[in-house]
């Protein structure tokens, strides 16, 4: 009998990912999954940037430096200048996916005992690697605009000297799930909260780019430069998936030079390295310029099918439900009051439309009202469709 | 002030890595990497694995399953059916490199205060990944012809009830950094260890096809098969990094059902997934037969090299070198007596040749006169050349 770290004893898979099994039924509309759209994808534009990488296959077929190809660290450096962040080399390393960025810095940072502050709702496989991690989880409540910094306030003195609180993990901009974009003054709190109490903040912003406005939320960690302190204390997760595709695993993590070394490391002992391959095909893309070119044809795109779903809710449902339209990303968190999403998912499988409940988002995973579309995967007619077979399975929920 | 895991408060890279630094000197010939030699990459093949990978781009490009791509997932059960192995779908997982393989089995296999086995000399990333999951280690003593399983069971016995001792890590065909090939008898008395002390086999076979004589080592995880009650505790990694490309970061584990759904709700909370497109490349690749018309010319690259650097040995060192040229691999483990074999690499880098000094694949890090010599990276020319340095490191080593 072959026994198991605590950790793994027995352990579930993600709530989003067991969703998987329902998406092939015949006629199935997905308003769950939060992969980009694959219709959108630069088709061309990656070509050639796979035909100029490989001209060098030599290079790009060989392990590289686990710090990741310093083409592409070039091209990343640059890219987080034009986001007002200035990288210095010792400060970047590039992961596959963010995915792995997160899992590096619990790596290095939780001891036993240990807690990780996590807002509230939250992207589920965080809460799932928290889990598996072995972290004691406290949640910080977060609204239409984000983390309520008052409460995280509250939290941090109740817990003074009792938990060793390493960092806080958020999505401040176009969250996952909620949409919510942090207000500056809420962003300039986080940071000085982060320097009075020690903690790391960790700043997932893989929706940023995917804005349908003019207005630019300024990251926590450029803003963490007017904060004394406070540069010490942010570690910004980024990603191409969102931008050009999921399927290269391109992601990259900034922050201090002491966790980054060490999260180097981590991956050394993860992976060795990112592939060469997919990282040389990503540092040519970036730098053809053909980003430039088709990128806003993909957020025109999210922007019109976010007005579609939205627009489709108000009127499928009228003031049943409850939902703010974001910015950017690529999702809408609604609620329908009184009812228990899962028992909403049951219905809409019925009537073939899947979304994710509100449950998977909570530490706390009972009945929530809440529930989560996505509107970047899905056609436009398919996105008016699955609303109007959301409304029909609310009406046989409330009809029962 | 961040405080780090106590895993992460001091870490250190490893030891070959260390070594990067010297690979840019003017002149210098590297015996050191691991690294395939990358002017054997099969260009056109893997160029048009490219191109019809390519062709269903909106697959390539978009996420896939934790498990991997399903045509990849089907070829490399084929394959494992070729060598002899019956693997079930529930029974393999796709990696980021075996690398990833490892570090997934050590995340579900070890709790608090678990111990591992590992062969001695080991690959030092097995070593650096154990110290990172804090894991006791314990040596297990391996010679000419692997690991030594009458003195493995002399450490099952003393150590029963005293610590959990959880796997043993091995390479038994071509180690790194031996080259040995565990004998038939041996690997049954492992396999049957395993059984009766309850403890998970981990066999790690990168090189096991580079194999330069018609001699085909029979693994582990198949001779289970043939063992009593054996299959429930071997798990196999392996990887195309030694057989097409490092680049592409494909290696696979394979298992018992109960550890391999675990390590991919590890691999979940790792990265995800592994590239989709690298995936697809490797897939096609290895379906279209390319493979088996070029790696022959791989193989036979690698054993005329090791030729040469075995006789530029006996050449130059006469019976002041002791090895035993391997059967396949990538590496001759060669020893002069009286030596500390970190003091000739000093001298060595001075002569501008490097090797990897023995020391840092043994847990006790204190001299050893044994080295490693890689003959797979350098050309049969700097092969030849950079055993005359050596030889002149030993000499001026010896005069002092």
């Amino acid at each position: 009998m072959i026994t198991f770290s605590p950790a793994y004893a027995s352990p579930s898979g993600s709530p989003i990912r067991e969703l998987h099994k329902y998406i092939g039924l015949p006629g199935m509309i997905s308003l769950a999954a939060g992969y980009p759209d694959s219709a959108m994808f630069d088709a061309d534009g990656i070509r050639s940037a796979m035909g100029r990488a490989y001209s060098n296959y030599r290079r790009c077929l060989q392990y590289t430096g686990t710090e990741g190809l310093p083409e592409l660290r070039c091209v990343l450096i640059d890219l987080m200048k034009r986001r007002s962040v200035a990288v210095e080399p010792e400060q970047l390393v590039v992961t596959t996916g963010s995915q792995q960025g997160f899992d590096l810095v619990m790596r290095v940072l939780l001891g036993p005992g240990d807690a990780m502050l996590v807002e509230q709702p939250a992207y589920p496989a965080t809460l799932q690697a928290l889990r598996l991690h072995q972290a004691q989880i406290i949640g910080v409540p977060a609204d239409e605009q984000g983390i309520n910094t008052d409460a995280l306030e509250n939290i941090l003195l109740q817990s003074k000297g009792e938990r060793r609180l390493k960092a806080l993990y958020t999505v401040p901009t176009f969250s996952n799930p909620t949409g919510a974009t942090l207000p500056p003054e809420r962003r300039m709190a986080l940071l000085k909260l982060a320097v009075k109490y020690g903690f790391v903040i960790i700043e997932d912003d893989p929706y940023s780019e995917l804005r349908f406005s003019e207005n630019v939320a300024e990251s926590l960690i450029s803003l963490a430069k007017n904060v004394p302190g406070a540069q010490d204390y942010v570690v910004h997760l980024s990603s191409l998936s969102k931008v050009i595709a999921g399927g290269l695993r391109v992601g990259w993590l900034v922050g201090p030079e002491a966790i980054v070394k060490r999260c180097v490391i981590a991956k050394q002992t993860s992976d060795l390295c990112s592939s060469a391959l997919t990282q040389a095909i990503a540092a040519e893309y970036l730098l053809s310029g053909d980003m430039d070119r088709h990128f806003p044809k993909v957020v025109e795109s999210y922007r019109s099918k976010c007005s579609i779903m939205a627009g489709a809710l108000d009127a499928a449902f009228g003031d049943r439900i409850h939902f703010r339209a974001p910015e950017g990303g690529m999702f809408i968190w609604a609620a329908c009051e009184g009812i228990d999403s899962s028992a909403l998912l049951e219905r809409a499988i019925e009537h073939r439309v899947m979304f994710v409940p509100g449950n998977g988002f909570y530490l706390d995973s009972s009945a929530v009202a809440a529930f989560r579309l996505s509107f970047a995967g899905a056609s436009a007619e398919d996105l008016s469709a699955g609303v109007q077979r959301l409304y029909q399975a609310y009406v046989s929920l409330q009809a029962h």
